[in-house]
């Protein structure tokens, strides 16, 4: 993968990644040289200097959470802001909560997909507080409007987020203590994670 | 547990289950001996005598199943249908036609709960078929419908489904070759799995 | 339409009505005698000597309902009964309270499906409560999987359920005070509303 | 209502509007001279000054629809936008196309809740896709997550989701010749529905 300063474009072969669509298509680079990057490098780069597709990335994980995941959280959501892409998650407190102050603070609008019937429910760094009315079967909707699911600790309601994410084909992430099922890459920190986020963002043909 | 076969009630300590609401109440009993039994001789006596109330017991499994797989969840589903308990799955194919060929074959009414728009798509032993409209999405609405899930064989929508049970407090059971997670417990036959439901059902307080 | 008694079969033309899945089949009928009948005629005879596939028939209504559109609730679930059809309604009190009353009255197994967490906030005449979990939600689901939704007075909930009916492409009646909304018929009698649901049923192709 | 410029704070007798709550408290604020505004200036002043909390406000109507239904979504995704308000439709085309193209030129971020499984099935101006995966049914999420419901010409899918919006107490408007319901008002301008949507946010206490 090439990025071109000049340009501003990212090349693989003789196709260029549209940022709108999340997709490559073949187009004519002119001679201007590029340098290699990775997959997490490129997705910096178009976030300085391109409008990213708002797919969101779910970050999933327990109300109650220990000091460990929430900081792991803030983090995340942090990072995610700072790569351009769009966070969602349930809105709730705990590693939810740690996830929105972290995703506000890197400048992002986290949003919170409730499952209450009205907004006020959500915690108060939710930036777009999305209220379903329909309990935890919110859950399968987290998963399947997330292009990657990012699990932070939790118990059985992370589990059954990770389990339908597997079931819809999402790329599903543990960090911390998260449940294990196969399937599920367990991570050892956010960078690493960052990096396989961006590399399904940009392997989407 | 004592079940009395003039009065046909069964009793614990001063208390007799009213299999309509299925719960205990204090109740004075006559002098009437009873004779002592296991849950689910107390299922099956209640069954012959009363109707339970239908609250669904669901089987869960893939729609890719093994010979094996399918034999166990006919053998399931025809004894829930001897036993008055009313079974609910997904009403497509593999386990879940399985299942109802077994239950309908015992008298019962297999319900499908549907993820397709209409009722056509479900598999030709489903009794009674609710087409709803919301994919598997519907999977968060079976372990919230069920008492009882009882998972044979299965993949990640397996897995979804029992986490989705679990989370919403139901007993999840796990026979054959079902995913494993921690709480569910995996039994080695069908009568085992009858005894812990009736255990479920007689334990309602 | 024809039926014949001797054979058991209800004809038209040179097809034949299939009692399991609701549609009809060029098959060849000996030349005994049949009478002709009306599809509300028709269906009673199918369910007097068949069993017909259950899908459901919905009957919508307000909880909060008066005596007179209970009166009519009652006497609509228990003519569906009479006519071996399938009863579904959202298992709450009032319209769907008595629907449930009058259907199980008439030896039917009326389906609650509910917007709440657990079965036990069924009405008593609920059968086979379904909890959803998902609220009002549950509305989406009904009009879904019912073949035709009868309201009986209403406000904006049942309002909500006709609409999404005629979204669903289902036929939707009203009776008595219902919401009028254009594309539903109002309709004076059960009679009425049984005849329409026959012809619904048996012009399936 | 007064704006007091210098301090950039909407008063209201002695209460204070906080735009990250949407909701009014008491305090005490200085001598400052103040202008008297109507809700939709406040709205525009607490836009340019602050960031409100992006609670939705729906755009609801037909996927085949007229050049003046277009017309008239369009003014009014944008009309959204440039009153700091979050929109939200269900992402696909017709009306949803063209409020989505509004909204994101006023510098907007349009959400699209979509009935599909995949977010590339929104239409090109949505701007954050979400793919709930659960068909039609998610009618009754938008009605839920969105403050104000503004219906634009349509059929009965819009009526259902005007419906739904009632029945969760949300403020449904209506433009052009959307479906008439009791319960709706129908406005004649882009500018009333924005007095309207400003008269709802902030008498919210």
């Amino acid at each position: 993968m090439m990025w071109h300063p000049a340009t501003q474009v990212l090349t693989k072969d003789d196709q260029a990644f549209d940022p709108a669509t999340l997709s490559w298509a073949v187009q004519s680079v002119g001679p201007e040289a590029g340098e290699p990057v990775t997959p997490g490098e490129a997705l910096r780069r178009l976030a300085e200097t391109h409008r990213l597709r708002r797919v969101p990335i779910g970050i999933i994980g327990p109300r109650e959470a220990t000091a460990e995941q929430c900081r792991i959280a803030e983090a995340m959501g942090l990072e995610l802001a700072r790569h351009g892409l769009q966070m969602l998650c349930g809105g709730k407190s705990g590693v939810m909560e740690a996830a929105c102050r972290g995703h506000a603070r890197g400048g992002g609008l986290p949003i919170g997909l409730l499952p209450d019937e009205e907004w006020h429910a959500a915690n108060p760094h939710v930036a777009i507080p999305i209220a379903t009315g329909i309990g935890p079967a919110r859950n399968a909707i987290i998963a399947r409007a997330c292009l990657v699911l990012v699990a932070i600790g939790g118990g059985v309601g992370t589990l059954s987020e990770m389990a339908l994410g597997l079931q819809f084909s999402r790329l599903v992430l543990a960090l911390a203590d998260a449940p294990h099922i196969d399937g599920v890459a367990r991570l050892a920190s956010v960078d690493e994670v960052l990096e396989r986020i961006a590399g399904r963002i940009l392997s989407a043909v």
